[in-house]
């Protein structure tokens, strides 16, 4: 059997990566919108809106766990870009990743329609719908809460992606937090669980365009229909677009206040252009440069 | 005493495993149906559906801590199997492995049966029935829910072990996770733990053969009577047989996606057969070949 | 400061233990008690029987960081009982170590009243009450449920108890856990809360003399009267006496299914007896001796 | 974009140093109060007082890791003049750290206010007030429960603020905790829980006058009005003084009772006064001296 598996060995490394990245977002959203699931069907019985935070923090700790080691578990979109502008990955990559994000995260929501098919029949009467009191939808993907404006949803997404970036980039810098390697994933989720337990109520903390816009794909095809992209006054965008720049905003926070004063380490002063290190479970790779 | 003790040393391998397999079992059982014990009998007064979570979460903790050092800690037959199927643990030793899982899942119950016995009686009247408002049954094996037909059940099953698998697989992947090994443990009950949050509701996430079929025994011989195999439509056969589909359906997707696409380690690359290591709490076996 | 705080430096060892067991079982009942009292108070409003869960668990985890270094935190009578009756501790500083151990208990719970001395006088309207539906009694010391017999007290006590020292045991036996030894508190830890899941709710899992005796002897005092003694049938002695039943019990288990069987070191082959290692956090010393 | 950010590079010492602090109380008060706000503008359905608790903890965690390896992670002006008092921090410092740690708290809560804006308007009907049944102004700062006398309020921030520098000081203090130091900011976290669960309902445990000031001087200006300072009896200055009171009375206890008391390391028996280093995550610098 060992050896059988050792047949279908794939040697390029961007399908790795891709297979990799796809995976890890599979974990994350099948864990995180499980929960959802869980609860909304239950009704609170089996599940409270804790139990929802932490099925997304646990789901992004296993989701780096399983991704880390290929492809440095960006998991979301927002992050690859961050990344790409910093000039610490790979331009051409980015697609692909976000592609492969996107895939995981609706074959994630499409598993967890099929786990709960009976469930969700149940509990709406056989109806999908997006608003109301059986409403399903909110399963799958995010919809803002009643009193949230358009750009209080924009603020609100742009603020807790910030948070999360500006968590991500200290536990993975070596010179400030001095955290074990092995366990930046468990402080991922940690991050992922505070965000939600600070930040969730506004509209649902996506945090990442591939975390959301894959299982609203799943939704109106599966049978909730348009709808999905209707409410919440055409809502969809906002968990694309206020990622992508909160991601950054937060980039450039933590950098500006505290990773670009470190002292120069003793390869630094020296020229020294090969070396490269993954510092974080996100793929950071120091170009160790000359000072200027 | 020390020195009386040594005097009762065991030399045979294979009974010091079953032995810890026995003990690792009955350690998961003793907290997992101790909390669904205490939520049931005190009407979710000290405790609600998370403490359960918790207790088969650090249940799962503590039973590996208890014998990792010695069997592996796989506490479950459907992970035995698979270590089987894919060549990492000898077929001889399975039937071993899986007598004592569930004798010490029997055990641990009866010992749940024994602290709760007042409790239960106080609870249900005096009376043990599988179903009905002071139905005692669920505290021990598990029931599915009323909506849920038989292929959701076998579904919900299938998906949940292979979830924790998949999970269980990547943090003992040391070219991937980088997880200290000491720390698996505590990793392996997050991932009952989510898995718990996530999948918990359809019908309590067995996952395994033992957990659920050892109390179930006991159950039947205790006073519930024949009933906990006639409940939920003869539900007992879907938690024995869908973990084990489940659990190699999640091996499978984990080596095809991410594990065998390791670049060989240096080792892989010479002809170095001798070389064994426990590469995760579940005894996973690398037998170091030559790459064909 | 530094300096003047050197001045003070006491050098004999077992005033140093003492210090330390007090300080430790301090911090624990300052803890577990306060989240009492806070559930209590606030009538559920600010915590439920889970925060009690968490407060003595990291009550036990910061007890034992605070201790450990220097007396092995035993941190509970039992615990130290069965290290004398294994030959692990000395007979001779058993009476110091449990004196200050009530200590530290009786004045953590003289800290916890007077914390809560408004709340505990608005919450009963100024009446100490040890039964009624305004008691506050239950704050400090355990009480049985009304259902459970003495027998029932006793059994509870006792498989509690020897399900923590099977956990402790384990997670110190570095042949099984391989834990990284300054995480043992936070699995300690992780014990108490999954103890307090699953087998809370019948007698509030004392499973220590000194935390159940030394903030019933303050509640004595401090006006709740001799009622405290008499409540619960005379309850008072059985988490005195079954803790330590239920240690010893747990330690047989651990040592007759586990430790004695692991393959001797190489160290153990030849004739040293000299080496003593701190294995756990409960400072068993081996005596390494030549096998029999 | 690397090479554009090692532009702004900074090399003055106290700059970064307060940068790293006006950061790390950001972060903590943004997960903290932001917290408050989602569970008081949804009325408690999404969030409870544990998720408080955990907001709090967590942002404790991620305030340490953002800055601990720049300016020690002090965070509160307490620890920052226990530490001086201690002669372990310069004096000179103290009023900059002070200054940029209310700082970091006052844009925090002004973060918290913006992002939740809508939700705020939307729960109080657009009405900022500081007392009544849609009070709004406890998201940010704290005020004391109705029972509490002054003494009482004392009482309860000195007994919290010396447990929090209790814990601090031995998860430091390597010849008692060994703690892996990477950990010590998860570990500070924990301590925050337990101390949220255990003294949390009395006066919503500030323990730390930036966190307490900076975002009262925010809903001062930002609506709420100088009601906010005349509140619960002007309470306002008890958060301020009392935790400086209470974090010299924790470090003295545990100094007193634990530190002193170890045996001299190698190093102190010899004249080595250039050894400093840094022991915990809050920068104690342990002046070797001669034993006297």
């Amino acid at each position: 059997m060992e050896r059988l598996l050792r047949k279908c060995r794939i040697r390029n490394q961007l399908v790795r990566e891709c297979m990799a990245e796809c995976l890890g977002v599979y974990v994350l959203i099948l864990f995180g919108c499980g929960a959802v699931a869980q609860v909304t069907t239950t009704q609170d019985k089996k599940g409270q809106y804790l139990s929802i935070n932490l099925g997304f923090a646990l789901g992004a700790t296993f989701g780096v766990f399983v991704s880390r080691g290929v492809s440095g578990a960006h998991l979301n979109p927002a992050v690859s870009l961050s990344m790409c502008i910093l000039g610490r990955h790979s331009w051409i990559k980015l697609p692909f990743y976000v592609f492969f994000q996107v895939l995981g995260a609706f074959l994630a929501a499409a598993t967890v329609g099929l786990q709960y098919y009976d469930a969700i029949r149940a509990y709406s009467g056989g109806e999908l719908t997006v608003t109301g009191p059986t409403a399903t939808a909110g399963i799958f993907s995010t919809y803002p809460a009643d009193y949230l404006s358009v750009w209080g949803g924009v603020v609100d997404q742009v603020i807790g992606t910030a948070a999360l970036l500006l968590c991500v980039l200290a536990l993975g810098d070596q010179r400030n937090s001095s955290l074990p390697e092995g366990l930046q994933p468990v402080l991922v989720g940690a991050a992922v669980l505070v965000i939600g337990i600070s930040m969730g109520s506004n509209s649902g903390y996506a945090l990442n365009p591939a975390r959301d816009f894959g299982p609203r794909l799943f939704t109106c095809i599966a049978g909730w229909g348009v709808d999905v992209f209707k409410a919440g006054g055409g809502w969809w965008w906002v968990p694309i677009l206020a990622p992508c720049v909160g991601a950054l905003l937060g980039t450039l926070i933590y950098e500006l206040m505290v990773e670009v004063h470190h002292p120069p380490t003793p390869c630094e002063l020296q020229t020294c252009q090969e070396v490269t290190e993954n510092r974080t479970g996100l793929e950071l790779k120091t170009d160790c440069e000359k000072p200027t």
